[in-house]
């Protein structure tokens, strides 16, 4: 089925079909080229010393940048607490990304009874009770939790890079289902937050260019889930509180890639976490990240698979 | 309650509440001087940058060991497909270290009486369906999916850094459920698998021994579950096909711990996989790896939280 994205139209029109086969295009590339392979799922792959190689320059480029900003560094692991992931309301507004955990607490007896189930061919999981553990979704999330009381003046600003999960299979190698974001997140007065956003835009965007990545920086669009959800994101457009930084991926006419983002969450952690500043006011947060297999992958997509043969700009930019 | 370690008395006597207090006094070093931080769920911590600066230096130690092995390299999700955590028969013998992941694959009506439940405080996990993937219990076991066929001569040879996942919560700082192995792992023949396992050991117990820490290397016991488990536990250690390299972490007259691992599978995956070698037989395999975190908590146990204060020797091998 060809399907006529809205306010296009003749030779430009972008096309459901035309933009499958260009991400199917990217994919086969890609697995072709020995830089992804293909796990069998949806949006999984094993990332090989290529990919890893460009990687590696993309998050150490992105270092730099955020340098003066003398954030504090902090790592989690790609699970959190479920009573973390509850106070953050992700489950109200994209349940269908959210990923729970389960495990076994049975006994022998239950396991024997777990592995005939198997044996006949049947699905087991059933025998596994909830874990209080969710697949972290947004890599900033388990911050807040750490944060809950006063700010010291000026507020803190952290560095966190780690792992993220959302369940959105998908055959566009631009959307995986696990990957990593390295987020500068500031949490401290309304307008600290504000200027730690907008703030950090400009250098963001111009280390992307650097890259030989054509960029545009536009309002987001998040999936929020439902009818509710259309409001949430109707609203989200309009207090213009997220941007993200785009890139066309798949060519000029055809819908850009986010691969940065830059987001001002007002008091919703302060709020939900009970964070204060010195002054005692809630506290406001905004992050600002780069997807980093998105901006690898663009990448790829900008300047093929073999980084030796990228033009000299961009390997000095990336100090490859 | 006091339980005494067989094989032990009088003045030397392992309790368990000494063991404890042990592990419970290294935990509040570790959180009190601000290398880790508390998530609020046994076995998950939050690295902080005096931690992830000897992390990063342990892994890059290892690398440097095994460099002469020209290793491709392979990075993988946190997750896997649940098709390829069947082949390796892990809910056979670790059921209740696996952990499965479900998705909310529901309609509007449905998120609407998911929200309803969780507003009267009732659990929502129900209303979540199986998502065919587990958190990957053991790093290496994605590559064996990716080898199905014939080998080439002489094998082939990764380094593997990744997410392991195993459902034990534990207070003990040294037992986390979410950390990284480092891996480097051959498929080849009886011969060439034996070969890795049994050559790589003296020069990761040497590296062990450069940072300051006891080595002992030791058959492994793995908590294989059930009656059933014992019996392959017996085996384990009859057959002595993994090896651990240990290090007094809480004392000498203590339980050592593990900190890395030899391991030979001998047919187990190639059989599984349907791996054979270039002259037609089923592939052995075997890895040997550090766990990352372990080793990097070990250093802090033996020689403080500041790493700035360590022996020159040891901080002369850590290239710190």
């Amino acid at each position: 089925m060809t399907v006529t994205a809205p306010g296009t139209a003749g030779a430009t029109a972008t096309s459901t079909t035309d933009l499958d086969a260009a991400r199917a295009a990217l994919r086969s590339r890609l697995l072709d080229d020995g830089v992804l392979v293909d796990l069998g799922s949806p949006g999984l792959y094993g990332r090989t010393g290529v990919f890893e190689r460009v990687y590696s320059a993309v998050d150490a480029a992105e270092v730099r940048i955020h340098e003066d900003l003398d954030a504090e560094v902090l790592r989690f692991p790609p699970v959190e607490p479920l009573t973390a992931f509850e106070r953050t309301d992700y489950i109200a507004s994209f349940p269908d990304l959210a990923a729970s955990i389960s495990g076994f607490t049975g006994d022998d007896r239950t396991h024997r009874a777990l592995l005939a189930a198997r044996e006949r061919g049947e699905r087991w999981e059933s025998f596994l009770q909830p874990a209080d553990l969710m697949l972290t979704p947004a890599v900033c999330h388990p911050v807040y939790g750490l944060l809950s009381g006063t700010l010291p003046v000026g507020g803190r600003t952290f560095d966190i890079l780690g792992d993220s999960f959302r369940r959105e299979p998908s055959l566009d190698p631009m959307r995986l289902q696990a990957f990593h974001m390295h987020e500068f997140v500031h949490v401290g007065t309304p307008e600290s937050a504000k200027q730690h956003r907008d703030g950090r835009i400009p250098g963001m965007r111009a280390l992307l260019e650097s890259f030989g990545l054509e960029i545009d920086v536009v309002p987001a669009n998040d999936p929020f889930f439902g009818r509710v959800g259309q409001m949430l994101a109707r609203n989200q457009v309009e207090q213009a509180l997220k941007f993200e930084l785009v890139t066309p991926v798949y060519g000029q006419d055809r819908p850009w890639t986010a691969i940065g983002s830059a987001n001002l969450h007002e008091d919703h952690f302060g709020t939900s976490f009970a964070i204060r500043t010195a002054d005692g006011g809630v506290a406001h947060s905004a992050c600002v990240a780069f997807g980093l297999e998105r901006v690898t992958i663009a990448l790829f997509a900008a300047h093929g698979t073999d980084p030796d043969a990228w033009p000299r700009s961009v390997r000095a930019a990336l100090a490859l």
